[in-house]
């Protein structure tokens, strides 16, 4: 199967390696920005070109979800098939002759960070039925949890994906602005990080909450929001704890 | 040094096997909840008791915020080092006749999930400097991260604690219940939550974030918000969104 990859970010530089890295290098790589395009050529070892869009069986289109529309219009030929890599767009948003797909690899992509594709759920949707044969056993060259997702299935696969990964990263990141004006290494933080996410595998992370929330210690609420040092770490405190008590308050029936 | 522990929570539990794993057993494990206590004491294979308190040169109060003052009575020797081992309580709130101090791990403590201690951050304070040394030596073979910190760093250290990992576990409690909403497997999940940390290591947390709010993505803000279940998962939604566009935006000199 040849496979044209079409795009210049994080999601386009780590298929193409992983493409590469499985034997089965795409035939070209296209894209507008000429200076990302030639870097992840070059580290995937594959064509590239920013005006000559080759011939090839499937199309995957890397781009953002605001993007995809107008890349999508660059493929004229009506044998192919198209597939975009977006967890929060329709199939529909790929406009052209051809058969439509969609191929969401559920991960946080840095161009920065070498990944491990294999770990990586992918989650395909075919226009047609005889397509998730050819782009099942693509996906399943690239990882091993390989599952079909329409639309509605990969809106809350992203939902969710907003909540275990940017949020969690934010509040990495408001932890360590406050670590940082402290002068306290983040490192000190580090143990805890990786605890409270070990814990997730032995336990419920409803089970699993502690903290001064959840025991109800208004003390230690008080005294946290008193050294708090902005109005917008202050309401973010304040919003996730609410959202714990709101969590464990006895419900009604 | 004989020590005995104080308390039958998850920070007593932890404490008593890591003592008795470094070959130096607590003399005594003592509390009010003789259920829980025997537990640890067999765990650990430790003496308790519910009612006698043995002479040490050491009690460890791993009690509750609440609960630390009327436990620090029921010691009244004033040779003693009493430390307790809370990261929001002064030294001061130890009431009696003996050397205080404060033995402060930072680690989210389950009794269920066994625990290496070697890698857990431990703050110390005392009241006299003599007294640094011996529980440093203790602090230090049970962990390799061994600092002093008073009250007020204590404070900081444990509210950046509540953001790193209690603010964490929670938004992995909201992911999971969205995610069991659609009969969504929460291990789909775990690649990108062990990938958002990871990154960390490399990349300052505010320079790894993705996702919609960072890049103004409203269209799939406002698909995310139409299909959140209730009230108050719109309301962290919303919260943690304005919190990531406030850390991006330019700021004003």
């Amino acid at each position: 199967m040849d496979v044209v990859i079409i795009g210049s970010g994080n999601v386009a530089h780590h298929l193409a390696l992983a493409l590469t890295k499985i034997n089965q290098p795409a035939l070209q790589i296209f894209a507008r920005n000429e200076r990302d395009l030639k870097a992840i050529a070059q580290a995937a070892a594959i064509p590239y070109s920013t005006f000559e869009l080759k011939k090839a069986d499937l199309y995957l289109i890397c781009v953002s979800d605001r993007s995809i529309q107008a890349a999508s219009e660059w493929i004229t030929d009506p044998d192919a098939l198209v597939a975009h890599t977006s967890g929060s767009m329709p199939m529909e948003s790929l406009k052209g002759p051809y058969r439509k797909a969609c191929f969401y690899p559920l991960q946080t992509f840095s161009k920065k960070k070498e990944l491990d594709f294999k770990s990586i759920p992918i989650f395909l949707e075919c226009e047609f039925n005889k397509d998730y044969e050819a782009l099942t056993s693509l996906a399943k060259a690239l990882s091993n949890s390989v599952e079909s997702a329409d639309y509605e299935k990969r809106k809350y696969i992203h939902l969710t994906a907003v909540f275990a990964c940017n949020f969690v990263n934010h509040l990495y990141a408001r932890a360590k602005e406050i670590s940082d004006s402290q002068n306290l290494s983040f490192d000190y933080f580090r143990p805890l990080m990786e605890e409270t996410l070990e814990k997730t595998r032995y336990l419920d992370p409803k089970q699993a909450q502690t903290g001064p929330a959840v025991r109800n210690d208004t003390r230690v609420l008080q005294l946290h929001e008193a050294i708090l040092q902005t109005p917008q770490q202050r309401k973010l405190y304040q919003t996730l704890n609410e959202s714990i008590e709101e969590m464990y308050r006895p419900k009604k029936d």
